[in-house]
């Protein structure tokens, strides 16, 4: 493993939890320089984590000598030129989400680090929580069968910065700033190769007085016949809620990230700071996770990301998924406008993916429908006459 | 109160569930006759219950001199004539979900009691369960604020009897099984006085070899604005998960009524019999409920229905209620098909509902789009500058 | 079933619970009349829940002519004269928890209604809840074998009533309060047949000003060497805890009877009145459950009485049942004083219970310590020499 | 930060989560050599972690030139001596749980590594997970008040290796082996200036045909009131059960370590391997944790000991609480015995702590025992009569 130097660009909330999880437990690597568009906040940022430099010139602090990772961690709108700057210096880029505020700015970028052939990384944490990691290793051990339907749902009460709620900065409302995680999410759960066919999305401004989506709702056809459904809200009340939910034709996987994870308080109050991210009270019964930059899936993602770096692989997560993210995203969009399923415009590299696969069983020439083991030890089976078309019980002796 | 005498109509699972509770506890209402199409399986629901008599002739059955009350539990393709007769005896009627196989045949059912002005109750169980009446009363009480959002989950591994998987029988697959169940639940949170505008629905058959769906998701849209979700299915595995979510403006509501009460069980076998409906397993991690009828809500529901009948009011759940359901249902069947939004065509009583208001307060001529209390007690105002549309972050003295 | 007619002692929190329990679903028995040593809070009952009748004269209440049973929901001490009093009448007395302030007064109420020959039942509803019922027929039917260990906890911030504070009145503190529940629930799970040989128990007064103990943990040894023990307070914050936790050499039970039973529900306040008993807040995360009467055994309690009463069987829980949990309350106070393990008093008519049996294996004459299958199908064996005494692995082929 | 050299001592299973640890995500930190009593499993290990050298000679290993600190993973009875060795060849020393078999053993590591003067830390894993971590904290911060009792539980079906049965190579049973992880876990929540007084404690061979004890429950009485209590057994089914609990005047703290952590999986069968450690089954629900060696604390173990050994700072976890650790296991063997409180007895070095204290509210001269809110905002004092010692209710306008 080689330590890596590392210029951050942004010091928001982004920004200081990768740089936890970067200076945190035993790491090797290490923020070197860090950008701020204002040089207060680069100041008290270098101090808060002791960074050795911070600047305001985006150039200089890609440029760095001494650096040769650029995590990109400003707002949306800054992410292409970002890029642009860091492939041109020709050093390894690290992206946060959502890649572009379209797939047509994704693309671009997509293709402005593969002409120059830097490694380019997409900073999709929630993809490397560890509960994902175990969660996405045990379907593909085929522990729950084919997978017919995955929830992601990520909501909360609104971000916590003022670029957050605009827009023309951002691309987009609630989909943009946590759909991109569940889409995500998502395409981890039914494999990346099994391609989004259409999209259907209904979004509302149900709450905040903006002119952006502070609701959504989105269901994602794949090719398998699997289904995708996002939820996303800048409007639950009760912290953040981060839950998934996988269905498969032999198994069930429910994974909570945030609200129910054992760890439970009761406090009178008058005792604490910081609970939790996006927590609304400091008193009453509060859900604190144990370490918030593991269990939201920061560690794994940067040391996949660096052991990528060291051993000249892809990391799990790329500027193409990335790419695949916002045209998910843009059809959600169109499809929230036009009221009909959207089919998602994308130049796809994923191969082909069979449909989940119905082996109807027969007995006696009928079509079995269900197997049931009754207390004597006898079976029960639903039968679907193949002349008739109706269906019988029969009590078969066992197994 | 006035002790019931019943004519209890069918002797599968559910007229077992509906006696086990009329006959359970302390009550004071009893069945007097059971009507089964097979003259054994009737017998045998006589011992089981100790029931007086059984027939195999649904006339003598509903016509019995000693009953005041005829309970539908057959099949749903034999609802309609059931309730024709029973009207015609001039004898309250309950009769089981779903009403109607279709919103026309519901609405003869409804035209046909309301003609011959017999009490008639729909047993939607699922909308008295314990948790959802207190749940129900909490947002009634403005606990929550608007209602936004409502998702009902109903899934399982597929129905115990034959019938149910005959489409031809039932007006279809796990919408017709399941999802009456959740949209009743779902006009219960957002108002039933809130209507139903129009239905996206997504069906799939993946897992067992017959015509009807054994998937489906299904947004709701409703004039308030808010959005009813609902997610069954009969190739859950692990168990029978009823799951409802309920987010307002100012809180939130989880049920789950079944896998996750509070009871959790492990054993390495060898000991247990009947462990839960729908259970799949029965050694290692075991979820039984306490009291099934009461937590399915059973008990619940007769007593209002019998105080209804006492008191001379309308039920919670009314065959107009079956009637809107059967017609959410025909929407949802009929957007699968066209995957557009289906309007829910309705001859609709409920009145009007205004849009969930969205009231935004001003800040020196800005509009306030977050207040966030600071460590130090000062206010961080973010502000929508009504002049560029900027968005900005403005600190604050306290409150 | 034969409907009752009640003679109620007593109109704080218990005789509420009990009224709204007999006057609530379908039930077919009724109060007829209230005692309440204030005529203020005896009009004031029957006006709540619509009793024909209230008196301050305890003896008019007991004898009058139309009840045939008498509830017993008066303060601790008074329970013996009230007992008197009944079985002098010759009425059926169901007597609420703890039967007396000692053995010797519980004693001496079991004698009263063993000569009078009325019917008796102990009114201890936390071996009545439908999860407790359900978990003791599976406990019972050899779910998870022998019975090794029942933890039983019940605390809260504290009871409602000024008397229940004074320990002259009561008996003690929190653990005459709370901990009777508790060694009822154990005594249900071990097995009533198993004699309750020695206690240990710690106690202290932490919170309040007061002379009793508003904290206590005990040891309970039975004959079978199963553990039960026991955890009360009075000073825990956040709600009431209910749980039960069973262990046995097959298997697992776990009870949560109150605070996490699938009703979870965030409120920004402004809505709610009565949340649960005992409920500390009114806003955050609350958990309410759904039927507090269901859920905390009422129900099932008094169907069991009126069962037994009509059937001429004994109840669950009968008034010897509460002498042998006077017997173990009293052991522990002495222990609680003498700080070593004290002997549980007792004329015992349980019968003798074997010790919890180790039926050691033998492999090639050693001792088999554990069996573990290895990944690869084979299993390893830890043994103990026979001759050397020494443990070692050994791997062997599968079965 | 310093990167370390490691002479690992053992290769069991804790030497894998150790080297896994240290291994893992971006470290610094690397296993140089591991010793082994068989060539075999140290070559295997060797191999498995990537370290460059393995033997069977422990003077060696631990006096390797390029090795800085030593781990000591071997079994309990060989802990003396690889202290020995290790603190004589003047390196740093971390040694595994239990430090000793006994306190007198223990005792003598600790002045050992005193007299050398090396640093030495006591790897005390569940102290160190995320979530026991910001409990402290919390509780540090003052979130629940003054701990008045804290629960810890341990327990599993038994251990993996056959030594671990061995009590002459132990020290003992399952407090031996699980039992110094809770009382570690209740010093760090009662403070460690907190003196342990004495303990009571219950012993049983209920299962297993083994001499030491495979159930323990035992109270540990500290100087300020507050009671630790903690569970242990070798004979639990369902997996590995690690909760803590924590009552204090003002909070609650409940924490799952394993069980019940957000990740939930239904599996029909057939598709996985590792679930998690000690799981019992491989099918049906399981409850894997995410990242083992995070959520059991072996992460930020890690990152105290050798943080603290860059500071030259004693870490968290030091031989004196090791030693401590012994004495209270010392005595919870004599009560087992005595069957009566035994005193712990200690070279203590922590100071005094006060009583947890009661602060007597007085109202017009009386003393106020509960305050509590009505539904129309007035209060309802329960006030204790200073003349007659009686408790009485009295109505008071609002706050």
């Amino acid at each position: 493993m080689q330590a890596r130097s590392i210029t951050m660009l942004g010091t928001g909330l982004i920004g200081d939890f990768y740089t936890m999880t970067l200076h945190g437990q035993r790491g090797r690597d290490a923020v070197r320089v860090v950008y701020s568009r204002s040089a207060e906040r680069g100041a008290a940022f270098r101090e808060r984590w002791s960074v050795p430099e911070s600047t305001t010139d985006l150039e200089a602090a890609v440029r760095h000598p001494e650096t040769d990772v650029v995590v990109v961690g400003v707002p949306n709108f800054m992410h292409e030129e970002a890029v642009s700057i860091a492939a041109d210096a020709g050093k390894a880029i690290l992206c946060t989400k959502p890649l572009g505020r379209t797939a047509e700015e994704a693309r671009r970028m997509l293709d402005t680090v593969e002409r120059a052939g830097v490694f380019a990384g997409y900073l999709e944490d929630l993809c490397y929580t560890p509960k994902t990691l175990k969660a996405i290793r045990s379907v593909e051990a085929g522990a729950i069968g084919d997978v017919t339907w995955v929830r992601s749902r990520e909501t909360h009460p609104g971000p916590h910065s003022a670029w957050f709620w605009d827009g023309r900065l951002t691309g987009g409302g609630a989909i943009i700033d946590l759909g991109c995680h569940c889409i995500e999410i998502i395409r981890n759960f039914v494999g990346k190769g099994n391609r989004p066919v259409d999209v259907l999305c209904h979004t509302d401004t149900l709450v905040h007085p903006i002119a952006d989506e502070d609701n959504a709702v989105a269901l994602i056809r794949f090719e398998s016949g699997a289904i995708g459904q996002f939820e996303v809200s800048w409007t639950f009340r009760g912290g953040m809620d981060l839950r998934d939910e996988v269905a498969g034709t032999h198994g069930t996987i429910w994974l909570n990230h945030f609200l129910r994870t054992g760890f439970e308080m009761f406090t009178a109050g008058g005792g604490e700071g910081y609970v939790a991210e996006k927590a609304e009270t400091a008193a009453g019964w509060l859900f604190p996770v144990g370490d918030e930059v593991s269990e939201l899936g920061y560690v794994d993602m940067f040391t996949d990301m660096f052991g990528a770096l060291d051993e000249g692989r892809q990391p799990r997560e790329t500027f193409y998924d990335g790419y695949v993210v916002n045209s998910i995203m843009d059809a959600c969009y169109r499809s929230a406008k036009s009221r009909v399923w959207e089919p998602v415009d994308l130049d796809w590299r994923g191969g082909v993916t069979p449909r989940i696969g119905i082996v109807a069983e027969t007995y006696e020439g009928h079509t079995v429908i269900k197997r049931e083991v009754l207390p004597d030890g006898r079976q029960k089976l639903i039968l679907k006459d193949a002349q008739t078309g109706d269906f019988v019980d029969r009590i078969v002796a066992r197994g």
